[in-house]
């Protein structure tokens, strides 16, 4: 590092950053230049994304990878995943049946989508990495298996054979094995990894439901025990087991076990819940936790190393060696150029912040270590604050400061304001409650309205417009968009109204829905829920990636199970008069509990239906339908209990568990508060009026309590502040979970060679 | 210390061990003296017991605190305590009923026995102490209020009048503030700590069911949906949030909500279960889970921390000036006569082994810090196994001796052993399970028995019976009994069957038992298994605190249970002829699903009934019972579900996920580790043949892996194991769970003078 550099880094001073200065990129690189920032940029968005594709480094592939990781192209594949497991609602047995012809011509074209998307990949990437790779193999496998079976069943169909579509059961695989489906993978890995320490809790689980089922059958199969149905009672040995079962998921409609009593049966009873219910239930719980921790953390642990080996080689690309000891530097020219190309719509201030959070010293470049850090910094959200006059003040200034102005504004930044209109959301809410045909009710919900209107209104003049819609301010987002879409929902149902008298259902629907979201608002007011509500909010998008993995696990059972029970249960209008209406059409389940409650409608016959019978498994053990095929039936049930609400809903619940500990232990990532430090460092930094956090950061929220200060005293024009929303996506959060465990080791082992198989397959491929 | 100590020291060797030396003790100190080594002994068994009373030092108190704390007192007290709940099974509405004189002088007798027990209390410990106290009022209370109730009740009844036993409501806050309780109250501080935190999670949550409720009002209350009963759905408000708040404890007989499908309703309901359901209910556990395990760290530090200071108490008493710096010291006479007093049963070599673990450089005294690890050293069991020879190898050596004996007991010490034994228990199984009327069934079972028979003799050949019989072989007392048991049983049963052709159900029923029973023996042969089955052991005693717990809760329930519904509901035998069978004797009932399956055994008409009724409340959460007095059932339920679900369920699934987790992680605390290192030292362990111990130490099941190495080698004729008993108990599993976070800073704050009031009121009582 020469002496002559300083001066340069010493520009980075408060003052540059607030003057909008260092805009001093060379603007013309050579085209080899440009090849190296364009592979540099891409390693950086990789690693900013956690992308880990082992891409060719030529400058054609690397203009293909852009394209294959385009926005577009991705949305693209998902809709054609989507077209492709939808077509289920319009085959055999159909919900809306279309011909076979349409459907085949459908699933032909998205066949041929994901050849295309394939044929790209395999493009981007080297030959050898792309055979090597399972979930490429398993995508051509799918897709070759669907034409397989897709012309098998034309063929036969149109020659009137009977035909089963069974590569549908494969669809979803494609969900999992796509490139994006990341997260997807993630959680079927944790399963996997869960599975052996499962399956022996499994199997001393069944053992002791077996050896239950012995006591039960010896003890009460000879003193003639009756069900309600009038059927015996502990006669069968796998009834009994089955039976035993179905009490662990705690559903008890198929074993009104209580309507016999005496205290042999109570006491067996009690030991098998304390035993089974409770305590295995729990270990199942306690083992899928304590695993998804441990392999998370491994996992968590890869994916930063593959990040910074990644943010090594776009080092590597731009580094230059400098003065004494020859140590490879990146400049902040060069630095500055490359951020441009990774985040083209980054403001130079929150650029020129990020550089002098960087180069702490001042040197005007960068070693390795810090541009490592380049990544992570990219991923936390810095919202810049442009302090602005209003425009109302631009316009009329004597009228923005006359005094009367100064109150409404002085007003409107009170926490009174807030409580009040919390009371006339309160208030509002009994309004709902209320009979709408009343015409006080209806009126007074105008009179609501032009309330809060109001508050937009008075808020957006004492705010200015700007600040108040900056993209970080959710619930400003949130108040105006409900409102102003419930006065024209109001406005077009009135119209309606008075024209024709008609009244259209759907829009009366959809304001009242709008309506009743605004009182979430309400819960946001308090700082112990809003701890709470931050958490829900955080949680969110996992909730997606367990929402796909629900998908991928009920459609493979809708599919099987349509295949096995489609047709075995019917449903008759109330109004029929078919005898069979009786027991659902289907002799067996003459005078059962699940006839007789009518629960017909519980049945296979449709794409639909299967998915509401699945959901009603998971959530209230609906078995009544077993009664129908027996034993095709129960090992059905069984297996979907196991899958289902063994283990998904405890990695579910694992999942929770630890987001909720980890947001109550640690509060910010070290990077994070690095970057806030040097922001207050520089005095740039919007003070919040004491709001202390509670659980959470309540950053998110505090746009209440963001006026007070700035009427309060003179602050520069431009400033910073730190949205969490880095923890919103699933990595961050996961990252933020072991963030103190995987810190130090990494930048020990990210100079080894062994480090350049960062595609690795076990961490990359289901 | 003086240099001609150390001869005296360094007789700690391991010969002495071997010899039975060193019982040194002077025999005959003083009378102040025996004073002071009565009031030590005091202090190191509450130490060791984790008593927390502040008693009187005066030797006479001393002696009433030993009376207080002896085995028999507690047991009376218990079964008083016992005695008094049972009260309710002949009490009006009553299983037995019994006249109001005899239940009221059982219940007096009970109530005096509590007072007399606290007089006893305020004898033992200072007169401000025990006023301050708030579980020696709340049990003066107790008592007081129900001599008032038992008094007013006996005059209103005698005069014909209406009245009601509502202090029979407080009769399980007995059992929570005996002095023995402490595992109980605990569990209930754990309760009342997670309360507040609780609370938000569950306000936010209550919010989300109103929500909810009001959209379904809303949306669905205009739609003329009817329930199976022909009554309409959804269309009072209360109702709905009902409805939904039952739909979250997965119960569906309530709620047939899937006989009324469409699109709307089906995203409400997914919404619904995914945020109600599943989020909040895991919120539930996290909150809980969380706090459990902050708080219960704060206990066992508080713990600790009082088992440190009485035990530097006891040192104080015995405790002597030593040479250089005048540093204080316990010499080993002292502390072997301590010892003694302490723990009268206790074998010279172990103690021997457990002064060299504390003396381990051999100085003939140890200082405070070493003394204050006796009572952890304690409370770790040793085995001391004596190799002795064989009985029969005294007797009759040469037999014992020959090729055909030794190649008996070889085979017998083989693995393949237990494996066919292993298959025969597999096969017998099978036998179990067919029809025991089949004669060839029935005489397999001799078979067996005898099989079984000749394992144990062949075992007790191979064995010395003495180290067969060891307190700590759990299977070969277990085998044994049962066994012998079962041959017992099967040649009364045939000698009834030849005498008189009569079978007693009840005999064949506890031989059957007995049968499956040994079954589980398969389970512990499987390493795997036997790691889980570890855990489930270990976690048993725990099961019985939360047991008193869901106790006393239901207890409460139950009483305020049977004053609001006895009678509701009524049984009638299967063929009666009422015209109320059809609706359990109560109109409401009418054509409910409940009247419909017949539940009408479900009731409040006697205690046990209601104790079932809330276990199926908890478990399946069978809640037909709040159509019968509208809204008093309905928030009786709630709040049941509430305490007994959410709380109390939940606290239960931490302290597993929390033991399973700590299982996992920690092997053995350190001083355990100490001890072994010791005994390793002094070359006394007793080897294993490489049994690796998988998630715990499966010490306590080796006694297959026993033999083979005294076969191999020769060793001492005394040796001493760790048997890992001590984590079984309550105490010691917390202690473990964050032993490594409490060891270094307690022994800073020991010395200080605040640390006097150890018998701190926020530890020690609810």
């Amino acid at each position: 590092m020469s002496e002559s550099e300083k001066p340069k880094g010493h520009t980075l001073s408060k003052d540059k950053v607030l003057t909008n200065g260092g805009n001093n990129v060379s603007s013309n690189p050579s085209d080899e230049m440009t090849e190296k920032f364009d592979l540099a940029t891409v390693y950086v968005s990789d690693a900013q994304y956690n992308r880990n594709i082992f891409f060719d480094t030529s400058p054609q592939a690397v203009r293909l990878y852009l394209l294959y990781n385009h926005w577009f192209m991705q949305t693209l594949v998902y809709a054609f995943i989507i077209v492709n497991l939808a077509l289920a609602l319009f085959e055999d047995p159909a919900v809306v049946p279309l011909p076979i012809w349409a459907t085949s011509t459908i699933e032909i074209i998205c066949l041929s989508a994901f050849s295309v998307r394939m044929v790209h990949y395999a493009k981007v990437i080297p030959k050898d990495k792309f055979w090597k790779d399972p979930k490429n193999i398993c995508i051509i496998v799918v897709v070759t298996l669907s034409f397989i079976d897709l012309t098998i069943y034309g063929a036969l169909k149109s020659t009137g054979y009977f035909a089963i579509r069974w590569s549908r059961v494969l669809r979803p695989l494609l969900l999992v094995n796509v490139t994006e489906g990341r997260q997807l993978r993630r959680a079927f890995r944790s399963i996997r990894n869960a599975l052996p320490q499962i399956s022996y809790v499994f199997l001393l689980f069944m053992f002791s439901v077996l050896v239950f089922s012995l006591v039960a059958l010896k003890l009460f199969g000879k003193r003639g025990l009756l069900t309600i149905d009038g059927s015996p009672y502990f006669t069968d040995y796998l009834d009994i087991v089955f039976d035993l079962y179905v009490l662990v998921t705690t559903a008890n409609t198929c074993y009104a076990y209580a309507s016999v009593i005496f205290v042999f049966f109570t006491i067996f009873f009690i030991l098998y819940i304390i035993i089974n219910t409770y305590t295995f239930m729990s270990f199942f719980l306690a083992v899928v936790y304590s695993n998804y921790k441990k392999h998370l953390k491994e996992e968590v642990r890869q994916l930063v190393k593959a990040r910074r080996f990644k943010m090594c080689r776009a080092f590597s690309l731009l580094h230059e060696a400098r003065g004494e000891g020859g140590e490879p530097v990146v400049t902040q020219t060069k630095w500055n150029h490359l951020v441009k190309l990774v985040k083209p719509n980054i403001n130079i201030a929150h650029r020129e912040l990020l550089w002098s959070v960087l180069d702490d010293q001042n040197k005007g470049h960068i070693g390795k270590f810090a541009f490592v850090q380049l990544a992570d910094l990219l991923s936390i959200q810095v919202i810049t604050v442009k302090s602005q006059p209003h425009p109302i003040q631009i316009c009329f200034p004597s009228m923005y400061n006359s005094p009367v102005s100064r109150f409404i504004r002085y007003v409107v930044h009170q926490r009174m304001f807030v409580y009040v209109y919390d009371l006339i959301i309160l208030v509002n809410a009994v309004f709902i409650g209320l009979d709408e045909e009343n015409p006080v009710v209806s009126n007074a919900e105008w009179g609501f309205l032009a309330l809060y209107m109001l508050e937009i209104i008075l808020k957006l003049y004492a705010t200015e417009p700007r600040a108040f819609f900056a993209r970080h301010h959710f619930w400003n987002w949130f108040d105006t968009i409900i409102i102003v879409s419930a006065l024209f929902g109001t406005i077009i149902n009135s119209a309606l109204k008075h024209s024709g008298g008609y009244t259209s259902r759907q829009i009366l629907d959809i304001i009242f829905i709008l309506r009743v979201l605004r009182l979430i608002r309400l819960v946001d007011s308090i700082k112990r829920f809003r701890a709470i509500i931050n958490i829900l909010i955080k949680i969110g998008p996992t909730i997606l990636t367990f929402g796909q993995l629900i998908v991928v696990v009920y459609y493979i059972f809708a599919m099987v199970g349509m295949e096995l029970f489609k047709g075995k249960v019917q449903f008759f209008e109330p109004n029929s008069t078919s005898p069979d209406q009786e027991y659902c059409g289907n002799p067996l389940l003459k005078g059962t509990t699940f006839a007789k409650l009518n629960y017909c409608k519980n049945n296979f016959n449709n794409v639909v239906s299967s998915f509401i019978v699945l959901l009603e498994l998971t959530v209230v053990n609906q078995c009544g339908f077993t009664a129908v095929t027996h034993i095709s039936a129960r090992i059905f049930f069984v297996l979907f209990h196991i899958v289902v609400v063994i283990i998904i809903i405890n990695i579910f619940v694992a999942f929770i568990l630890e987001a909720f500990l980890v947001e109550y232990t640690i509060d910010k990532s070290d990077l994070q508060t690095s970057l806030e430090k040097k922001i207050e460092e520089l005095e740039l930094n919007v003070q919040q009026d004491g709001v202390d956090t509670g659980l959470v950061d309540a950053m998110e929220s505090n746009d209440n309590e963001l006026g007070p200060s700035e009427a309060g005293k003179q602050k520069p024009s431009l400033m910073f502040k730190i949205a969490s929303r880095r923890s919103r996506t699933v990595d961050g959060l996961l990252q933020r979970m072991f963030e103190t465990d995987i810190r130090p080791e990494d930048f020990v082992e990210e100079e080894e060679p062994e480090n350049i198989n960062f595609s690795n397959p076990v961490f990359d491929s289901v």
